[in-house]
């Protein structure tokens, strides 16, 4: 077996080194490659600068034998990708006449003309080979030279994403560069501290045992992966048996094997079980109803959904009766019930789920601190809540976490009734 | 006036390289930075592994005096950061008292028992002053030598963002690393394409341009940054003459001078002016709602919203009339503007704003085609609607982009009113 390819990726952008905006096109990458079995052995971010672009893909060709550029092939003048490459490799810039009548027809068919700056997309280094972009004016390219090769890539994520769709990822494959990854398997648990996990896991997550385990948290999520120690049946034998461990040992906070998204996790068990559901929101206004709407095809079981923020949308929309609100306030076990009760009277759903709580910055109390959050489920018209307090941190952390804690109790109603059960990735 | 401080970034996680999440630290991180005038030279992602964080740091330290290097800090054994730091700086790994006493109040407080894991939080590399974490049980540290630093922080947001206002920025200032941000501008603009853009700045984007100009795109909000030649009067009245064009120019477009975040240009309207807001939504599922309601104090304004997904919901919840529906589809001039009107009739609300549309990745015809959105915004009574055809490209996107459409009409609303203008920096 041959030794693996490595990939170096080079974002390039002022905007990633100012902090602007963050670079998820290198995560992107990563994931793309590590489908077809590359390990990527080096990210780095560059600014729009000629020499600088250029000094980047020196080095990162010093480490790797694929070399991605995202970024700056844009029509402004920032944008010098083309040329950083180009004097990376000594190469020369040309117009390609292919490219520039594309580009004319792309404008054509959107009845807008082209302009000048345009044409700055239709120039290339010399030799290179064009990476078609569907979805955008931008073309990528593609220079190989002494068994290495530099691909540059819009950094648009859609028109990223179609380009390698379309033009890197076979060529990945053709090449011989695509090879099998090493066997793994992930695990997407909510609502188990970090070291809490770490405690329970133990010698699992040493660095010398088989397989090696590694664990990240985000938004409450926390992600375990165990990596086999190699392609053979006794490495993957081993990998099998300690999954089996832990999905026994975490059955109760394990939602998916496949996936991060919670809310695909719950939105695929509503629709594949054909159970209609509903959420009342107040402090997270309507986070969790958004995030579960992302899920294609939910529309056959979610007709509608309630962001009450106001005592009084409480009433009129979820017939919340007046004198729990001002006997218990807005935030309670009594109100939080009576609005998922309301919610899932008002529209037929079958689960309904509901939260309200005090996001912050302002509106604490002694009694009821910021972070202090009430959720309720209501399934068959049996409610089951419970209360949560979140590090009072910021305004989106609370209202992130506590839709994601929303989701999860709805996705544990059904796993309780046997109408949901943690997706495997095979 | 010294050279300037120069920062180098170092990001640690098996997670960023395979792509399991996006390096956002670094971005903040740069953020942060460049407040206080310091320019990060690079960014660099390194894999969870004690000889491959080393020789990055050792990198690091070639390019800049300041290297910063988040994640890795946890108490698991996956974490090494402050194995990697110590070798890189030939230090051995000592157990601060003060650290294990810490940390054990720490759990105490939460009546929680530390555990052995918890304790390597405790080690650091001989010499390092730390850098206490009042978020969590990761405390960072910072290694001087010979005129550069190395800080390690924490990798979880919140923490960083703790550690970095507590302990970074004011060491930074004192250490006199800290200085005056060359003076730029920045203007936030939304539903211009970038090429669109390109020809109506035409020079001013040249690279020899003075102010020097750039530009970035993300989710339908356009970035543009004026940069000034120095810090010097006449550079700066040069900025300013330029800026004063731009905002001519640009005055349909421009919502902020201030924040890319449109949601808060609005709400801070909405909230100076006290006019009540309502929201009807269809394909965006509540998350025009979700992003308006991340405002800080949006309560004052915001009772209600509602996610009207099915066309019963419509009927029932905004009144929109049965046959509008039938005669004309959800997807209408007719039925946005019924959705719009019926909401603030149900609310009392002063500002309406409504969505409907197709997301996909299903659910298009040839006339309606995926992508196609209505959306309408009614003020004292008066309704304005306009159609949008998105690149029929991935369902998220299409509902973030109208998500931001639609609070951005809302915004020319209240503008066209005199209730809103762009808010400067200053």
């Amino acid at each position: 077996m041959s030794a693996p390819v490595r990939a170096a990726l080079v974002a390039v952008g002022d905007e990633l080194l100012s902090g602007a905006i963050a670079d998820a096109n290198s995560a992107w990458i990563a994931r793309a490659l590590g489908r077809v079995g590359l390990a990527v052995e080096s990210v780095e971010v560059a600014s729009d600068d000629e020499p600088t672009v250029a000094a980047a893909v020196v080095r990162a060709l010093e480490r790797a034998e694929l070399v991605t550029v995202t970024g700056g092939l844009g029509p402004t003048l920032d944008d010098v990708t083309r040329h950083g490459i180009a004097r990376a490799l000594a190469l020369e810039l040309v117009e390609d006449e292919g490219a520039v009548a594309e580009l004319a027809a792309w404008f054509a068919q959107r009845g807008v003309v082209m302009s000048d700056t345009n044409r700055r997309q239709a120039l290339f280094p010399r030799g290179a080979t064009i990476l078609r972009n569907r979805a955008g004016t931008a073309p990528g390219f593609r220079v190989e030279r002494a068994g290495r090769a530099v691909l540059a890539l819009p950094g648009p994520p859609r028109e990223l994403t179609v380009v390698w769709n379309d033009e890197v990822e076979p060529w990945l494959r053709a090449r011989g560069w695509g090879r099998e990854p090493i066997p793994e398997r992930r695990f997407y648990l909510f609502g188990i501290p970090e070291s809490r996990f770490a405690e329970r896991v133990g010698p699992w997550m040493a660095r010398e045992a088989e397989p090696r385990m590694g664990c990240t948290v985000r938004d409450g999520v926390l992600t375990a992966t165990l990596r086999a120690g190699g392609r053979d049946a006794a490495a993957i034998a081993t990998l099998e048996g300690r999954a089996a461990e832990f999905r026994a040992r975490f059955a109760a906070e394990i939602y998916s094997e496949s996936e991060w998204e919670l809310e695909r996790a719950l939105g695929e068990a509503l629709i594949a079980s054909a159970t209609k559901v509903t959420l009342a929101e107040s402090c997270t206004g309507g986070l969790a109803a958004a995030l579960l709407t992302g899920v294609p095809g939910i529309s056959a079981v979610l007709a509608q959904a309630f962001v009450t923020y106001a005592d009084a949308a409480k009433e009129t929309a979820l017939a919340v009766p007046r004198e729990l609100l001002a006997r218990h306030g807005a935030v309670s076990r009594e109100v939080v019930e009576a609005m998922a009760l309301g919610a899932a009277r008002a529209t037929g759903a079958r689960l309904a789920l509901a939260v309200t709580g005090i996001a912050g910055p302002s509106g604490g109390t002694p009694e009821k601190p910021v972070g202090l959050v009430w959720f309720a489920s209501a399934f068959d018209g049996e409610v089951v809540s419970l209360e949560r307090r979140f590090p009072p941190s910021d305004r989106e952390l609370v209202r992130r976490w506590a839709a994601r804690t929303a989701l999860f109790l709805g996705w544990k109603r059904l796993a309780d009734a046997g109408l949901a059960r943690p997706r495997r990735s095979d």
